[in-house]
């Protein structure tokens, strides 16, 4: 039997919402951002300056696709600064080249969505994937780039902390996580990111993809954002990285480490101004930030698009041989980095606004408690 | 400055959608599920069975209190039928026992969301941890218990992987899943559960407590499943599981492992039938199911309530030493997995009905595609 | 071919939500309020006050069932303070006749929900309704109720206009609304207010029923609640009250009136403190409250149940003569009164919190736009 | 005290879902479609061809703005052919005469949202009302005549039922609904409509503007759609009427003047076949269809923009002389028609993918109810 289904799930957010839409081989990809307060002051260079950190073709060890990624923001901000409407963004696709997947017209790439695009829509875009392309993820870091100037007092840094076996021996706060972005692998200790970036060379030379983890550490978030039950903030974190293409896992804090741990090992004992000694809770308890720093780790797997021949089988259950073609990534890590990023800023924009309004008791001059 | 906020984030799915209301030490907890079908056979003594497979003092390795859990349906369901009306369901508290909380009335307890609710509230319910009680999650299991009659041929079934150091040695499928509800560990190896429960009880014995970690495998999920964008089917699953007090991480599939694969070793070859011959995907490829087992895991961390004397601060910042006092589990892995599995229940049944929603043009009869 | 479809749309409001559930014949009824803000005091006598004027039974021209509706709060208000978790409440059915409703077994009632119910569930609660039942209203009522305690400077006043051809010859603000609970009808104007009681009398004696208009003020709103676009405040109010049972329209301000106006006429006068000096506006402006008072009216069928005999069909389509039976309300308009303000507060609380939720960048602290 | 406040609401429907943003002298305007099922092949000459009935300068009796309102369609369709993935779609701004509103940047206009958006936003957008434009109606237009092409079987007419005093003397089904298109006024009696035309000129060369009522009448609307609580399909249409700019009021069926009725006379007696022989409900009992003709009527008040001099305020209170310039309409209704009908569109699409997603136990071969 046939079946066909809508792609729902294109929006993100309560109260910050964004709503994307493109596919990687249309005309143009884009994104409304709803519920922006206004007053905000934006500056466009600076999200133009996220969309360089994601874009392909910024360094040796990515996909040599060229993409200008321009942001062409259409409404809601006027002089430079939000005026609280919807603010519409498009992103034109300039550089599809979808004779690169003829190869996939007829065959499923293994561990790709085709196999379950097909199932559920009973359609299929194979000129790049369509909406399951990474294509997409720019959207998310150019609204993410405008969540973050919402909230600038919050710093946001992630960083490769592993690339396949290769990984930071120490880790934050005994690294310098300024050293990051020095180069282009994004891993703030120079000497492992060396090895990493031969690593991916090497692994791309053979023509194969390797995974990695990327770290995120958030600092300067008051304690008191996120809801305790069902939308605890880890919670919005950790759908926000798992909705990332390639994710295979999230932790926070202590994570699956901690699951070995002691509970009288494991608590982290206050400081009398309600800061801890240590910090497995992650800077997250019951839902809720305490003010520490917050810190997870998302998993990205080896990407699917590999340049050897492999045996696949094609829609009518045929099994043939195909081979990867096209410009992709060897490593999808480094270029994650900032896309895990703006799905931080994402959640934490949104969780500011749902915290704001709520505090109505102590401030509202128009409504106070009846008391 | 004082700060008060709301709790939000009491409701859970988008279709099939539970909203929970209840503290551990007030009246009653209960919820409402808007958007069940009408139709549907519910077995109440099913429901009541989940019950007491998550209720305290169910072995001698849990935490001794006493409820009766008894789940008090009030509307929705007439001999037997699911209406298609929101079924409300209340379950009384019966053994509050605020007198043990007595000593938590000053102090924060460490690595427990004392500290948080009072940042962001202004306000705490020292009785037992109130909204952030795992006393919540009866409702969860419940509402899950609802959930699963929807779509009975989906097997759902969560088991202890680990606790502490001690693990499965083989994973499934090499293990044989029905034994887990044979020993109180819920650990389908019976020699494993036998070190796991003897480690328990020594850990108890010192006043101490221990993480672990639940693995579930649903099975009979058919391909299709699930939205590709920010509604992935596993990042819901992460954001349910996630929202589990206690819970550090979620992963599926090859999971944080899967990091180190090469793209060549980690990539699932197709069967002609469309089935895979290896399961790194989890059964989840671009956020849809593709009709193989689903597999996820989630890591515990140990109890915060520790048996142990520990400094803490009180309110006022002054420093002070306590010792938890009041029942509580030593490892709180055992009862966690039937609510593991309510929790993916209630994705998986929002989710058929978010894909039945929209399977419109093959089989619609009065609003067919205009072609 | 058979048709089954669940009931939803049972929640009510963005961030001060509402969901409902249960039927007129079953064991209870209630809800759950999740996204109060907490320490704001709420009066539980003012609640149990609300109820009792939407009451059956409270005064000789209305139906004559007994109900106690006695709330029952089951969380999220703590010695008489909401805590800012979920408020549970329920309201059990204590005085189900239903054999009242055998003769609805078999037959339609004509204009009632009767035939769409069965249309679309393909099952039909012939005992009173079910959740057609305007006893679900006693929810709103109850909600409405503690929604009002969190703007109490925000005055609601609904009352009478018109029972039948029956009407108030002057309008707000030359009527005294505090006159409007004097009499049992609910209208402002004494004089009128006998009439439209012995009219209702009347039409009862006869075995008959009549519609009806209420009038809702709203003062004391500041300028500025309200969203500009698809929720305009009109908009929700409007939904609100086409929401009631027995509503066939909702007008605001100068309304089907001020179809036949010049701009020149209709346009509203500033002085020069921003109130105008006409207000065919009604209080909103773009969708957004001006600070004058908000008006609208609400009008209300007949009630379908009437103690004659008249012919209709039987679920398989065979004419029968029905006569109604049960205890029902000759005119629904003076027990409507109540509901049409308890779903004014909903709508205006939602919109305060929605308010507050943006109104960040002038007050907060840890966030000021980054000028 | 400064308040600065976003504007949210930006988003309509709940599985069809159309995000707008845009404003008047902007760039753009545009929006996004998700949940647009794939399969459905979309005319795009009919979206234009709707377009073009809203458009500006299409008649003598309209604002002589010339605006091309060409829809571009940047993602979702291919081939003509929805994919199931976002529709995204921009109109480009290409007629702004922002020096028409000069006048307007101190002053505020009468019963205009000048003052509201100042009191919120503490920000205006002087050029031509900003997001408060009537121009964000084309993006309505743009997604109602997407949704219109997912239920074909369903016929919306809508037309101009009064202008001013003028007003049809029979109505549906006395009147043949086909020639509304025939006359610039989109009134179907051709006398009435010379009359209503003559009436609009006089009133333009006055430098007035009149109100006017649009009814419409959706026929072959399966019995079913809508939800019987919160979310009634009479509800959700007036909601959506009462959101469309300039309307001060909504009825079904019978409306105000069913309130003078008697239940005895009200009640729709039924035909063997469950039609009934009157329509005093309007097609929908209960917030459900009932497979009758669904008739309403909209109220829209008189454009507020006069080409008088009217005395208001500025923003500091001053009292000034002000006269509308720009190029406006002397009466909005017959471009408000399309609008009508493209908000009914927007509602009945996606309550027909609301009753599809949970037809689930009639049909579904994967999960049927375990009985």
């Amino acid at each position: 039997m046939l079946k066909f289904t809508s792609m729902a799930g294109n929006i993100f957010g309560t109260l910050f919402r964004l709503t994307t839409f493109g596919e990687s081989h249309g005309d143009a990809i884009g994104g409304v951002i709803d519920g922006c307060p206004p007053g905000f002051k934006i500056d466009l260079q600076q999200v133009q300056k996220e969309m360089a950190r994601r874009k392909p073709g910024q360094s040796a060890i990515v996909t040599q696709r060229k993409e200008a990624d321009q942001v062409r923001i259409l409404s809601g901000i006027f002089e430079g600064i939000t005026t609280g409407t919807p603010i519409g963004f498009v992103i034109e696709n300039t550089n599809q080249k979808s004779k690169d997947y003829d190869h996939n017209k007829d065959a499923y790439r293994p561990s790709h969505a085709d196999y379950t695009y097909d199932q559920k829509y009973g359609f299929r875009d194979f000129r790049g994937g369509g909406r399951s392309s990474a294509r997409e993820t720019a959207c998310r870091v150019a609204a993410g780039a405008i969540a973050r100037q919402l909230i600038p007092q919050v710093e946001i840094v992630a960083y490769t902390a592993a690339v396949g076996e290769i990984s930071l021996k120490e880790t934050y706060p005994a690294i310098d996580l300024s050293k990051a972005e020095e180069n282009p692998v994004r891993c703030p200790d120079p000497e492992i990111a060396r090895q990493m970036e031969a690593y991916i060379r090497d692994i791309r030379s053979q023509g194969d993809t390797v995974g990695g983890i990327v770290e995120c550490v958030i600092k300067n978030v008051p304690a008191g954002w996120g809801e305790p039950v069902f939308d605890k903030l880890h919670a919005q974190l950790g759908k926000a990285m798992l909705s990332i293409n390639a994710v295979k896992g999230f932790e926070y804090g202590s994570g699956f480490e901690g699951t070995r741990m002691k509970g009288s090992e494991h608590n982290d004992r206050f400081n009398p101004d309600g800061s801890t000694q240590t910090n497995y809770s992650g800077g997250i308890q019951g839902g809720i930030s305490n003010g520490m720093d917050i810190r997870f780790r998302v998993a990205f797997k080896p990407v699917a698009t590999i340049m050897q021949k492999q045996p696949t089988i094609t829609k009518d259950g045929q099994q043939v041989i195909m081979q990867g073609k096209g410009r992709h990534d060897p490593c999808v890590v480094p270029r994650a980095v900032p896309i895990v990023e703006a799905m931080a800023a994402l959640v934490l924009a949104d969780n500011y606004l749902l915290q704001e309004s709520n505090r109505v008791a102590a401030r509202s001059s128009d409504a106070t408690p009846n008391s």
